[in-house]
């Protein structure tokens, strides 16, 4: 169910590119109990001029290869899975591409299991869309 | 009331993203009872790379003509509601510009009424805002 | 902790859009309670077919050189400050880069404190997750 919007400083490879969205959804997959083929990512690259990020806060050291991802998913998952989450997005994303831990930033953005349309005009969780024949 | 982001793949003409804009606010209008002249829309078109759908998820078959659909709009409606405005944005735009029903995949974000300012630095739904004069 | 996306119309310089994530985040800091150093913003200039916008809703008269603000935040602060950080970011982007007050639309999505991550794969603002060394 999550939409993912990733986003980066222009001038990746499509593979480069195509190895962060991979790590995002392994780690929503192995974490998360997203279904494997429930992937929806749309990835945005910045000039660095529209790409503003803080370079310490928090005491973390970010560099101009930082990537932003922004999930939207439904409220259905605790603190405690979030925080796996993350370490398992951090720990793919270090294997391949080969990105810094600091450089991984995550913001979620919660909704409910009626927000989501995923084709057919049906409300793809509710019960009664579900058994509409489609 | 809502923000709509409209996402593609690039290659389409204004006039078919037109469509698709208009036939997602007559929705809007029809059944989430948002006025004809609130209508706040950005369309971003991506390269094929850059835009990942599933082409199978839960039994929808999808193309490359496949839009996102997301929309910001306070928490107001009941999920009836959701279910009948997601019809009506596909009955849309199947009529104009002729996109499968498979291809509309539609995601809600929620807020709350005091997240708008459409102007004037007012928070445009809170009452004691209402009554400042503009 | 804020994610700030900012959308325009294509062509203004690097400094006046440099001047608008300036004035938002003045604001933020002024009147949200943000650090001065929690500053992650993006920019998307759009073609002007693919940004709409109405030029009248609730009376208030728009042009092209209205500036989208949509501001992911925890949901911590009331409606008191909500109404003094819209006033603020209008006082600031009219007095530089000199926007018409009419043309500053504001969105703010809420989430909760365990939806950041701001690097190293942890909770940014879950307690124990604060405990772990980096």
């Amino acid at each position: 169910m999550p939409l993912v919007r990733i986003s980066l400083v222009k001038g990746k490879s499509p593979a480069y590119i195509r190895s962060i969205g991979d790590g995002v959804h392994r780690a929503l997959v192995e974490t998360y109990r997203v279904p494997v083929d429930d992937r929806f990512q749309l990835v945005q690259q910045h000039e660095r001029t529209d790409f503003h990020y803080d370079p310490d806060f928090l005491g973390v050291h970010r560099t101009d290869e930082v990537v932003f991802i922004h999930i939207v998913a439904s409220r259905t998952r605790d603190t405690a899975t979030k925080q796996v989450f993350y370490r398992a997005v951090v720990d793919n994303l270090s294997a391949d591409p080969g990105l810094r831990p600091e450089d991984v930033f995550i913001v979620i953005s919660p909704n409910d299991r009626e927000d989501w349309s995923f084709g057919n005009g049906l409300a793809s969780y509710v019960s009664d869309d579900l058994n509409v024949p489609q």
